[in-house]
């Protein structure tokens, strides 16, 4: 895409209220515009990232069999009546209509699945199943300071699984585990599968955590077993860990997803039965299994980046390439480097590699450069002077060294990085 | 797919409650869930030909040139206070939270979108601009009981574009009525631009309007001349066009999209202005266009059906063929007809054809064919009996005629369709 004809704005600095690095830096770089207190609007640039990570989820997904489908975020309040939620749920928006109705704003989907659940499964035949959905969902977060990590609107990939028994879903949550901790890592992210609280799911869950300093939650964890738990489950300070005894490190994170054992709570509530081999009745067990994607785009931002900007991992960057072509006064000079760019963009184009093309004929080098780095795609390609020979310099604060290439290796080196 | 895993199931009858032929069709080929008035869950196969139809509308959005962006659906009050449109609006709902935060739940996203670009837009040169989003929105309607053609939350999309006159707002509006047009029909309808009122957004606006009994509105068209108005604009009935004096044509019709032309109505509203040639500041001019998605999936089903079910056009279509193998008694001959139904399937998946396989063992012939029938794909392959050398039998409502044909054949055969 040529960035002339982007919607897009930087800043140099935008209000301190706004105080998280990540949306800091997103706003500066034109990826989302804030609404109000944990309300973002998703500029394109931003929206490409979110598009991605979507992809990313649901390749994974697919590929162990789970179906999408998409619940509806109104719900009449009698389904949160039944579960015993509706007072229980301390971040609940309320929504009014015209008259008397009224419906709780979707946190969650559970008092919308089960019922769905009870009236499509019978048998024992008919399990296991596991079902998903990207939506937007809505929680009334007392403190929404810290960018995309906490938010009161936010998009959310919800999954629901339900079994014959614990078993097969103990079965199922170990294969979820790997699959979040695969759809981490193309996101660029490390997680640490961690012991944690139910809230008002179960008693325990396993959160995916995130080390950084910006995270809101504290985690203990072993480098030599690799076991983990959240803070909130301990009373004291731990410092030791309870599997082999080495000293466990304590960090600041971010929890990224989430796994619920449900058992068979919701089924009871809602009713959700099977009929066994002996035709007998049986509650279905559920998990439930969250990521929050604006919550890992804020946390692929606050782990992914230096002081000039963002440093988008591969799979998720907006675009591969930023080919910026510099502006000089001598205009035969400046003819010369845009029919080069020009060129540049084309090839890159037609092999099917990502490309944003700074062709703004109105902005300074060093405006260039600054945005350039504030954007943070994984490598840069600078048309200057010294392109007169045709040759292209590629930066990369991935690989932190400059390349000279001419156009016709361009695109053998860009193939030789996937290598 | 293997209709096996796939998270369905078919109703012979639902409640008469549900009185609109979409929402009945879709409900009983498990399609879709209804969860409250106005209210629906959409399951694996209605999700497939969402995205189907979001597919389509971003390919022709985006080859004209419009952008995608994502806005937040929570507004706080004061936007719509603004706006004047908070008391004026009949069918808003209202969130609350948890203490004395008040939001308006997005009902359209000019509130939204004109601050967004006031932030971003400041000269001439920026414009003109496009943005669109595909998003939820949620509307108090008060009869609910069309289906999907009248929705209290309801996916739309939504475009603004932005201009330095009148003038160049016109010459886009022209280019998105022609894209319109393209996207209706690759959804298989045939709509009708019609003259209509704009609500509390403008004086006039263009409809798309698809003829069916359904409809909830009635509008007069002439066969000649094509000039066409909604009822509602005109007092008395109309025999004649005005354009042309012919007979006019009356129908009842579905709006499945609209545009109009805000002119500088928001802008001056917000205050959203660009400096021109002379540095002068000039408001900016606006136009709005939607569609509604689930609105027109709704359609989709009033227009392309018959008493059996379902007819999908082909590029919403979930699958292109339902692969049906029937079951016989016989062990020998059903396990050699699994074993060409088996075949079948990888060839037409190898070669990119989508498929929806009817696996089911336990499921009589009958019912196959009474399901697939409502399910409506546009081509059956047959695989009975009749396949012992091999013949497969094509069947189709779209052309209403049977083929046999050897295995060999057949991924031309389906290759020679598009041409």
């Amino acid at each position: 895409m040529k960035q002339s004809d982007l919607f897009f704005k930087t800043y140099k600095k935008i209000s301190e209220e706004e105080e998280a690095k990540n949306s800091q830096f997103l706003i500066r770089a034109g990826f989302i515009e804030k609404v109000g207190a944990g309300i973002y609007n998703f500029l394109p640039l931003g929206l490409i990232v979110i598009e991605k990570i979507k992809k990313i989820i649901r390749e994974e997904l697919n590929r162990i069999s789970c179906q999408e489908v998409l619940l509806a975020n109104l719900h009449p309040q009698e389904f949160w009546q039944k579960s015993g939620r509706l007072k229980k749920f301390d971040v609940l928006f309320t929504v009014r209509g015209q008259r008397d109705n009224q419906y709780v704003l979707a946190p969650t989907h559970e008092e919308i699945i089960f019922p769905l659940v009870k009236k499509n499964i019978n048998s024992y035949k008919d399990l296991p199943v596991a079902l998903y959905q990207i939506n937007t969902k809505y929680r009334d977060e007392l403190r929404a300071k810290s960018g995309l990590l906490r938010n009161r609107e936010f998009i959310m990939k919800d999954l629901y699984s339900f079994h014959t028994d614990e078993k097969d879903l103990e079965r199922f949550k170990k294969l979820m585990d790997k699959t979040y901790l695969k759809i981490f890592k193309r996101c660029g992210l490390k997680a640490i599968p961690t012991l944690a609280s139910g809230g008002t799911f179960s008693e325990f869950s396993t959160e995916f955590q995130v080390i950084t300093e910006a995270g809101e939650d504290i985690i203990y964890h072993c480098p030599n077993c690799k076991y983990a738990f959240n803070k909130e489950i301990i009373d004291e300070k731990n410092n030791k860990c309870q599997k082999c005894f080495n000293n466990l490190i304590e960090n600041k994170s971010i929890e990224v997803g989430n796994t619920f054992n449900l058992g068979t709570k919701f089924s009871e509530i809602f009713d959700v039965f099977y009929l066994d081999k002996n035709n007998q009745k049986k509650y279905i067990w559920a998990g439930c299994y969250g990521i929050g994607i604006t919550r890992l785009l804020g946390a692929i931002v606050e782990v992914n980046s230096d002081e000039k900007g963002i440093i988008w991992p591969k799979e998720v960057s907006p675009f591969l390439v930023h080919l910026i072509k510099l502006n000089y006064s001598d205009s035969k000079i400046n003819k010369k480097l845009r029919l080069i760019a020009d060129r540049v963009y084309l090839t890159l184009k037609n092999n099917n590699i990502e490309v944003l093309f700074d062709d703004r004929e109105n902005v300074s080098n060093g405006q260039k450069f600054i945005e350039s780095d504030l954007i943070g795609l994984p490598y840069q390609i600078i048309v200057g002077e010294h392109s007169h020979s045709e040759n292209l310099e590629i930066r990369s604060r991935l690989i932190k060294k400059i390349h000279k290439l001419k156009l016709n290796n361009l695109i053998k080196w860009f193939n030789s990085l996937n290598n």
